[in-house]
C-alpha cells in the first residue's frame, strides 16, 4: 500500500512502532482481528487517535469488523522499512557494543551486523559472533559492503570522528549511543539514544513526588 | 535554590539533562561563564527558550554578564536530584543487564548498583562486579536495603512480574528496558527506554529520504 502522504508528523511515526509492538503481542495471542476501542484499551491512546494515526497511511479497517491483526502488522512494518535487510556495523566494542553485537532479536529482525570495529589493540581480533576489525578499516568496509547502518558505541570524544568516518563512506544511517549530539550532513539520518537522559529524568520525576 | 515552579512541564524537564551535558563539555574545558547566545549557538535551541527554560528554576544569569558555568551545571543537577546518591538493583543478567551492571558512569555519577538479580541457575552466583542472585531473594532485598531505583533488563514477558515485584517491595523508580508498557502504582516513576522503537524510527526516516 503507498504512502498517502509523505508529511507525517514525527509524533505519528513515533507511535508506529509503539502500534507493530502491540500487534506483535496480539499476533502471538492468535487474535485475528482487533477494533480501534480494543486498540485503544490496550495502548492507551484514544480510539479517534488512533484511526487518524492509521488513516495516514491508508484504509486498514474496515467499520463494524475492525482491523486485521496480521495485515495492519505488516503493513506498519513496510511503512516503517521493516520488510528490507539493512546492513550494520557497530563501531565501539566495549560493554555496550558487545550487547549490542550479540543482540539475537536484531538479527531476526532484518538487521544484520556485519563488521564490528575497535581501536584497542586488546580488541581488535577477538570474536563477538563475528571478529573485530581495526577501525582503520571501517571506511572500506562500509564502502565495499554497502553498509546502510552505523551503531556508535564509543566514548563521546571519539563519536564525531567516527560519525564523519560513516558519513564520508556512505552510510545512510547512525543509531548513536554516544552522550553527544553529532552532525551529519543532511542526507544522513541521525537517532540518538540518551539513555543517562532518560535516567535523569526518571529521577527528577521520582524527587517530584 | 529552591523550585520556583513545581508543575514544570516534561518538555522543559526532558532538557534539562541535555543542558547539563553541554555545561559538562564546557567545563571540562575550563570555560566559566556562557551567555544564553553561547549556549543556544552549542546546544541549537533559541537563546530566548534556553532563558525561559531555566528561568523556571530561578535566577542563574547576570544580565551582560551570562551563566556560570559551573553554578549551572550544579544547579541543573541538584535540581534533577544527581546531587543525592541513589541505591539500584539490576534484574536480568543477559547481555544488557552485564553491560549496565558494568557502566562505570553510573557508580561515578551516583547510582549504586547494589544487586544483581537473575533466575537462571548458571547465571546465579557469577560475578558481575557484584555476584548475582537469585530474583526470589528481590523483594527482601530491595525492602531491606531500602533500593530506590530497579532496572528491568528481563525478556518481555518476564517484566510485568518483575516490576510487581519491585512495586511490592517498596521501588521509587523503575527504568525499563524491556519492550512493554508496565502497570504500576502511581507513586511508583517508571521510565522506559524502547531502544528497537529508538532504532524502527531511525529505519523509517531513512527510507523516507
Amino acid at each position: 500500500m503507498a504512502k498517502r502522504n509523505a508529511r507525517i508528523s514525527n509524533a505519528v511515526i513515533k507511535r508506529l512502532p509503539r502500534y507493530r509492538r502491540y500487534l506483535y503481542e496480539l499476533k502471538k495471542k492468535n487474535v485475528e482481528k482487533i477494533s480501534s476501542q480494543g486498540l485503544s484499551e490496550l495502548i492507551g491512546y484514544t480510539a479517534s487517535q488512533i484511526r487518524q494515526d492509521l488513516n495516514h497511511f491508508g484504509d486498514f479497517g474496515q467499520q463494524g469488523y475492525g482491523y486485521s491483526v496480521d495485515g495492519l502488522y505488516d503493513e506498519i512494518g513496510a511503512i516503517l522499512g521493516l520488510d528490507k535487510e539493512y546492513k550494520v556495523v557497530v563501531v565501539g566494542i566495549g560493554h555496550l557494543g558487545k550487547s549490542i553485537a550479540r543482540f539475537t532479536y536484531l538479527y531476526k529482525s532484518g538487521f544484520k551486523i556485519c563488521g564490528l570495529f575497535d581501536t584497542a589493540d586488546d580488541v581488535i581480533g577477538k570474536t563477538v559472533r563475528i571478529p573485530v576489525m581495526d577501525v582503520k578499516r571501517l571506511v572500506d568496509f562500509v564502502e565495499e559492503n554497502k553498509v546502510d547502518i552505523g551503531i556508535i558505541c564509543v566514548p563521546p570524544e571519539a563519536a564525531q570522528e567516527v560519525c564523519d568516518k560513516l558519513c564520508f563512506a556512505g552510510i545512510k544511517g547512525i543509531w548513536n549511543f554516544a552522550p553527544v549530539d553529532l552532525e551529519a550532513p543532511a542526507k544522513v539520518v541521525v537517532e540518538n539514544v540518551h539513555v543517562m537522559e532518560s535516567l535523569h529524568t526518571l529521577v527528577y520525576r521520582m524527587n517530584e513526588k
